[in-house]
């Protein structure tokens, strides 16, 4: 695992635990994490359960008791890494966004394509995809138990930058983190959205806004919070992403994400509105799924919340009884199984790095549409 | 109509609204309203819009012009004017409890019926039968869409008392009220229980408890508010009542009735949980209604919110499109058609005082099981 | 009163109930109701409570027993009927949209100013400002309780036409209905918006669009519904608008307003995000209200849900008891209390033509907008 | 870890995962498992990670590399067990229900409190105590949020015998699992009712019932399902346990265990009812805490819905950022946390054998009562 940030933990969490509830083909070993800091990647082996750390990404590539690497590293780092990686023969599994520029994405994809050729398999993590409510609501669209997708509204909403002295991270300057609330979160809502539905964002019009221009540079500060100084720096980064998306067969999609919701923690919601059915997902409510089936009678039509904690659901059968939830990091686990089992049949997984290409490109779509007064553009 | 407090302006508001909405087979006239202070009730007259005021019950039940008496007056008159008004020829429609005793309501239940026999109609006010979707909620349970009922819990939840020095007011003195919140508002849970699942509480086993016993008495004060002095009184009726009940057929019931569950405004709710289904209403939520179908496939179980305001819903038919809510006074206007057609049909309209005098029973047996230390005592 | 369709049906149980429950400073006689059709006409007044019929508006308004003329009548119609009946010194309550153009609505506004200053009033029908829960957050916007607005979304669901074979009704010919969602019902979220912010839409970019574009002909019908034939034409009017405004002060507003969000039957929701709190209102759940205080601790944090039914809540004071619910056609009690009050005071009602007149220069800007690929445009 | 069924899993996934987050005061090694069957319980360790796996308890509990002895065994077992081990200086956590009969708490309490004063410490696996919305909960009565407890409402409500044709498993049958429903999961309903509130259940009436008398004999199954057969056996324990309980202080309880309450799947509910304040917990939203403040203004009064993620809210410091949301098994982390934290500190861990042992009684007396007609026991 190359990196060790709040992702790594993630990571190394779902390595940690996939095997003990799924019956993977391949055995698992957590083997070397690497990091720049030779003394924090060392803590981190210890803390998150590697084996080794090392400070020599590439070096660690070129091992031959590596198998797979897993990229958690900030987005300007992944190009390089996975592409090497690749080279060298390694499996893939690339955190989300999949680069920070299309044209890194471009370069990722193909090296990817080249080393799937060679049985060299790679996935970009967009986990969501993998929490049971989200995988059910694909399965039901697909099972056609919505019809015809008619709209669909998405939106990833937070608040934690609601308070105008709130200090300026890193995610909030664009040299560090490329992107703000459209590339940290609203990749996700543009995944989840085609992901459920099966279709494809072909053309946008939207806006980029930074709503508060400058806060408190940082005194110091770990991952989200930190300390504020009396200086103030200027946000470069988005703070809002409004947009709409006419999506492949025609439906309209529209988009927010943002960091500027108040009371919104982490509202990851896609809601769908098919010919006959309706499907609506709220990650704050993760275990459940709010599905309506407009083919009832008249007076017994509703939404209704299905715990999908079910053992027939998605991921759900070597977990828990009935009606016990699962959290944040269970989506983790699910993409080890998921990552594993494509590697061990020799199938593509997915999202693929062509899928992680296409997000990029929608990204890329809304930040130049923003830029001409939310004209619509094509994608690609 | 006999009185004119809080109960008569809702029973004005149906008889003026009813005739307005729904085609009812005989027209309506608002007569006369009678009270004790002449200023008072010819004020309550001119606000509540009839006709005339009186002061006088005996003169206006002999009067040949007037058809239907309404009683909402407190329960400890109910029995004295509704027997007079029924010997007199008169069709009544008495507010809820139908008594403050089981002798009076047995009473008054022998003249109903001696009444009926001479084509002449009574009922008693449970209005909350008819909100649309507890009416809808019945519907449900006699087409057997959940089955045999299993287990029901009914409970009304308000929370006026928790301050220890909300004051004394006439609903805390058992002389003035007959019961606390086990007649006022726990009678509306049993009868709720009872119509939608059209069983009986047949035996009980329960506990009255007062948790606050002496308040400050009221200086003034009207309706359920009032100034507080700085002397104290002993409350002299039930806070809380908590009871189990056997139901015909064996089902088992759980009921509390209190006004101290803090945040709890008016929430009368009602679950029936039957073998292949399950309801769940909520009066702070009256236009919803909750359905489980546990005959869908296991991964689509859910309780569905149905909004019960479609044209084919029960009572919705005249009112306003999908989707526009009714309120509070509209089970009064339900009131006025279902008993209005059943003096024009000549049918037995429900609930019955004979429905009231059971209703009476329990209570009593619930109280007299709070008694002898929550023994099971037979209803009858 | 003239027009006695689905509105006059609402606006006639405001000016019958408003009295009842109110103090007004004035009386109020339900008059004369016009129509085109003498037995319609006659029919409705029976069954509505006004005193007379009549087919001729233009002699109604000569009368000099009227006072106040309200304009029911489809949107095309409302311009002459308005403008001549302030000229006649009648006040004006205009059922919304104010009109369908904007020629004709700024007519109607010159019109309503001169007549204000011979003390004639004029105001316009948004009554979901009325709703206590959409008054009440008003007065916590403007009390400061939620610091500065950042970020609004508004949007108004409906789902009568997911199924592509609901016939083609009146609502869906431009010619008739002069506008879709957007006027239709996506006037209500503009205005609700503006009203509970204060803030005002200044420049907008959005789409219209028709996701079905041919439907069954009708064979006959009324209203909403009806019975489709075999043979199709074309929807000429939006099915669904998405656009985001600027507003006032440089907050923005993502709005919403569609008939194919498959479930929501009735759906307007407001949530305002500001730097200090949020508030979040849902006219399925009119009753209540969203309120989130960021002030509070950290581990206190939440949405809490006011049951807008104390008696110190908006409107409320003469209804029932805390916790029993008001419905829709409250609102045009409120709506007749407020037009009243300021008719006797001599005050300007709002929403006044002024207002109506803004609302459709948005929609205006929105459809040319869509008309220039969601370019930005100037409201004014 | 002696024992290696669906409680085994969940605590190993607790031994395994908490080290990983918290930093403990000791580290965690997963020695041995221990089992009847030595095929089943090595696979058992190689699947759960433990290093080794035995079939003779007593030979593990011998050993001097064993510190900590963690039982989940069913019932019957645990008093010979834990007696034994606490007896050869081992720690001992113990799965719920303590014991199976009162007799044998008993004697397990009396050892836990001898070799506590050689610095043995030992533990009740009551996990639910251990949600952090639970935790929270108990913090916010504690510091006074919600004044005196008035009222409390326990549940824990599951459906799973709703089917009259569900097989007749293991839990049964008295024999085999000591009690059904009441011990199963009403001593979770009581344990965590008294743990927020902070007082005792001291006397309690209650009914116990079975409402479906005869099943289909299992011809096989694992854990909760199984296979029927065509020969009908009968159920020996409740199905429903309905009981009140009298609380140190004076407040009232109601209680509520049952498997037949349809559509809910593992709702262990608990709402505490204050004199200026309330909190509702739902298992089945074991993210949330809904919080009402009584003493906000009259307009403002609403639960609010806490999201309880905050860094700042119990055990979550080292989980994910705000709006992350924790699973079922987190629990069992953070009860390892605590009983390493608290052997290493030498402070007793709660809950202890005591707490454990007045769960029992107060279950026993609830069986008792419901054998003498529901009257009111002393739990002592």
């Amino acid at each position: 695992m190359i990196g060790h940030g709040f992702m790594g933990a993630a990571h190394s969490q779902g390595w940690r635990v996939a095997p003990r509830f799924f019956d993977l083909p391949r055995a698992v070993e957590m083997a070397v994490v690497v990091g720049r800091n030779a003394q924090a990647v060392a803590d981190a082996a210890a803390k998150w359960g590697w084996a080794e750390s090392a400070t020599d990404w590439r070096a660690v590539i070129a091992r031959d008791d590596i198998d797979v690497v897993d990229i958690v590293t900030p987005g300007d780092s992944h190009a390089e890494i996975a592409i090497a990686a690749l080279q060298a023969g390694k499996h893939v599994l690339c955190e989300k966004p999949l680069a920070n520029t299309v044209a890194e994405a471009e370069a990722m994809t193909e090296a990817a394509e080249r080393a799937a050729e060679r049985g060299i398999r790679s996935m970009v993590g967009f986990t969501y995809r993998r929490v049971p409510a989200a995988t059910f609501a694909r399965d039901l669209v697909a099972a056609g138990r919505i019809g015809d997708v008619r709209q669909v509204r998405a939106e990833y909403l937070q608040d934690w930058l609601s308070d105008a002295d709130a200090p300026l991270t890193w995610r909030l300057q664009k040299d560090r983190a490329g992107s703000g609330s459209l590339g940290d979160i609203g990749a996700h809502a543009i995944d989840l959205a085609e992901y459920i539905t099966g279709l494809h964002v072909e053309r946008v019009s939207g806006i980029l806004e930074t709503l508060v221009a400058e806060r408190p540079l940082m005194a110091e500060g770990i991952g989200l919070s930190g300390t504020a100084s009396s200086e103030r720096g200027a946000v470069t980064v988005d703070d809002v992403a409004l947009f709409t998306g006419r999506l492949s067969g025609g439906a309209l999609a529209s988009f927010e994400a943002t960091r500027f919701r108040t009371g919104r923690k982490n509202a990851l919601r896609v809601e769908v509105s098919g010919s006959t059915g309706a499907l609506s997902f709220d990650l704050e409510r993760m275990n459940e799924l709010e599905f309506y089936d407009a083919t009832a009678p008249d007076t017994e039509l509703g939404f209704r919340r299905i715990l999908v904690t079910e053992h027939d659901h998605p991921y759900l059968a070597p977990w828990w009884p009935t009606g016990h939830m699962l959290g944040y990091e269970h989506g983790f686990s699910h993409q080890v199984v998921d990552f594993v089992t494509a590697i061990a049949d020799g199938t593509q997984p997915r999202p693929s790095f062509g899928d992680g290409l296409h997000i990029q490109r929608v990204l890329d779509a809304v930040e130049r549409s923003s830029e001409h007064g939310s004209a619509w553009l094509d994608v690609e």
